[in-house]
């Protein structure tokens, strides 16, 4: 061990046996909201972090990564979306990539907790990017389930931008089946959602196929993807479904609509990308056709099992 | 801090301001080479994993992923290879890869350090997987470059399966310019070539791009994609180079080949996965595109810059 | 973080925000017994390491602070020990020091885990130098507090060498009132025990100042003092109780008796140092008399609160 | 690894082979000055830290042992100190204890970074509590050498405070031959000086036992003593030298003295604790014994070697 230059070190437990340490060059904020402990660091090699519960959420040098692959490919599916929900997402980033579709004319964001949002627009400019300020935006502080729950408003997409389900967190009951039949009921025809589910390590795919599994209970369509956002120390899955049947675009589709539909430039997308995201390897194949648990609201899964 | 379960760990340090953390369950080799300090570890999460001068090089768990990706998309390119070179490969992996393919008939593996090659042998028996006693393989202990300066035998493809250039490690020379010059020197017309280069991090791109220049110096053709090995820590980025114009294929045509070339079942790669690879993301793409470092002998590349 | 020549580290867990990182050069050992875990490995500034539940219990390069440190002051201050019984004490060090004694005629050890001491045997040969095969030595292998309550035989001096107390760990029952009472009547007129206490860090002085308590319930002199065994990452505290009123030492008596007592060299200790251990530092001797709890069998006490 | 609480650790390297790691509550100031990187932050087990290039130099919750071994001794052991010089300091935490002497009618303080003393006086209230506004100190902010090579003024004591000697820190000059003969020819008859002098660890003992044969060329009397600074990680060794033969105290004449001299209620030190610091362990004395190594100018030490 040499004397590190750097003298302060962010550990993320990334599971009982594994961990991701990154140099802190400064730590603009660290507090406890009444939902989970939120963090705000500069890391050496990601620059800004936002971190909650410990876990890394975005990183000011690859947000765009995870951003863009949330959110574009079930965007750019949907035919037309014009009606836009976005689930949790307190730094603004989903909501920035979101706003950039001509198609959108209304985007709400429920998130339970207010002062990830506060913390974003003092500390993260470059997350947000103004777009709680957009006239289409429309910001909620409420825990999402209540508020489908106590509101019929149908979406055309619904964009679900969650922590890893922990107990006694605040997510975990946005990964259940009885949660997405309920996300489902608020789907306009060719309704779409996408979301992160968690890690696709070999080791650790639990939760990657338990969700996919849970979203066949709910949809007629899903399609798991990955995408590889370095600040989460491990390969990454996304999913996105469908409440009918979805055409499969090829990669020319995918760049005509981005070029026709997206404003600005993307960093990380292409429409190739979208399309080969798709391509999902073997072994994950495999793991998710074999996969029978279904999450439900008295059988929670948590990470770190 | 709970009391860990486990009181033993990897620290594999990624860059100056990064690191990946393991929890050991044991240790069952620590020795110095001639070359370098080689390990071999049981990672509570990743089962046995090589590692070299502290770098993991290939676990249990998800070595499946890195070798396939090296060796498949190479192999199925290329019209129909027969004489094989791997460069480094100690493991024995890539080498096991190479022989499932049936057109090959000869198979070359040069190797500077005999004793990764013994160790992979007395510990890592998957790895191999009796690949060293195939009639086709022919194993030498030399430096590879040294090797192919003193032989002009020639090869249809060319895998350079090789640890990242550290000072005073025993790879550097093996990522300039005028080694490329060498390698390209001893293909048949058509002959390709495929390596690992390096994390495609957005923070840390420097090696990946540098190659991807440096290539272009002594190939006709070089393409450049990415695959992601967990216990890399971060997402790597692989290139495969072309003598001559290397014609793209479909997915449908990568599976077609690969159904019939390929014995035995992939648990990683499928057709959709070699096309989807090949998808680079658009930042790699303009980073590549911007570089203008070349690796020459005289002025080498060490990743921990 | 440079690259380091290590990879591999021992992490300590002192206490919920604190540890303590040592280079493994090698790991010798590391398996289950039914009463805990064990692991035997050398540590890069430390040498052969004799770990319990992954926490350092003696070193090659330090182990003679602590086995002089927990021995000699209490076998100097008792007028003449013929019949010694040390409980715990598995690597065999704390038998090795009493076994100098001139005086010493029985040496009794009771450890509940005859694995300890195979290992020791097999790994810690420096540890042990042999005392297991004294002539005055017997060896039980058994819980010691069972093994005091079926036994009525009396000694001058009992060394208590255990572990810190945890959950569920074999020692904690080994720290009470109730045990404490039970020595108290095993031992002869004018008998005395030691025992090792736990960090004297004023952050951490819950064990120490409560064993100091509860060590009044039954003894009528209780002599805390420190010493610092460099392994531990922290100052460390003894005791000394004796059944009745134990006249003090100057230097010079304990250098006298130590002349004329103890076969062979000390390393760590002299007469100077026996009566200077003795001198409490102030907040230590606030702390111990400010302290109220008693450990009992149906309210012990924790290291890890 | 349980998912922790704390997600932000200060890991300081003590040596190639070992660490201490701390839980961060906050981070206050992280920044260059000319001379050093200074840290403030808070820690989960020690409170407010002072950490200087990577290195602990005080914390809230147990800076009282550190200064009340570095000051008092020295002190209590000199007839009458009334001129007393402070070389480094910078947290003023020395100057503080000094300031309890009724003895005491000038302290100059000569620290070269201002810095230090500012963020002391932002930030860490109770570890100067006011020193700096007391009439009878003189603050002076220049190299201390330079200092004294320019002035003739003489002193009864002077303390040296300083951080361990790092190659290109700013402090390896002050523990040479050369500077401690300097320092001599400004004490007054009787003259005494004090300082810190590393970890006494038996794995690293080559900083403390050659300033011990250094202060021998330039001093008469060299009295080693040890204290135990639990946020250092490691035990300490402090140093007292005198310009002339220095009589011993006994624990009772220290406290006499101390009762007499000394201000306010000391947390750490008594007479008794003062005279059994000295009893030296008898590995340190055999070591310092045998130490031939004398520090130069033009051969200096630094830790790290």
């Amino acid at each position: 061990m040499a004397a590190p230059k750097n003298s302060k070190w962010f550990l993320e437990v990334l599971g009982p046996g594994e961990g991701h340490l990154h140099a802190i060059r400064s730590v603009l904020l660290s507090k406890d909201s009444p939902f989970q402990h939120i963090e705000v660091m500069d890391l050496e090699d990601y620059g800004r972090a936002l971190v909650l519960d410990g876990k890394v959420q975005s990183t000011q040098h690859d947000e765009f990564i995870y951003h863009e692959a949330l959110v574009h490919p079930v965007m750019l599916l949907h035919p037309h979306p014009v009606r836009v929900m976005i689930i949790g997402g307190g730094e603004g980033a989903t909501l920035r990539e979101v706003l950039r579709h001509r198609t959108v004319q209304r985007a709400l964001m429920v998130d339970i907790d207010r002062e990830v949002v506060d913390v974003s627009r003092a500390l993260l400019p470059e997350l947000h990017g103004g777009a709680f300020e957009d006239i289409r935006t429309e910001l909620v502080f409420e825990d999402a389930r209540r508020w489908l729950e106590a509101h019929d408003e149908i979406f055309d997409v619904i964009i679900v931008d969650l922590s890893d389900p922990i107990e006694e967190g605040p997510c975990y009951r946005l990964y259940t089946r009885e949660f997405y039949q309920l996300v489902t009921s608020r789907l306009s025809p060719g309704g779409m959602i996408s979301l992160q589910s968690g890690t696709v390590a070999p080791h650790d795919l639990l939760n990657f196929s338990a969700i996919y599994r849970t979203l066949q209970t709910a949809f007629k369509t899903v399609l798991p993807y990955t995408a590889n956002v370095p600040c989460f120390g491990l390969p990454w899955g996304f999913q996105m479904a469908g409440k009918e049947a979805v055409p499969a675009l090829t990669a020319d589709e995918y760049h005509e609509r981005l070029l026709r539909r997206v404003q600005g430039e993307l960093k990380y997308l292409t429409g190739a990308v979208c399309a080969g995201h798709l391509a999902l390897p073997k072994h994950l194949r495999d793991r998710i056709e074999r996969e029978t648990r279904i999450i439900k609201d008295d059988d929670p899964l948590y990470i770190y099992h």
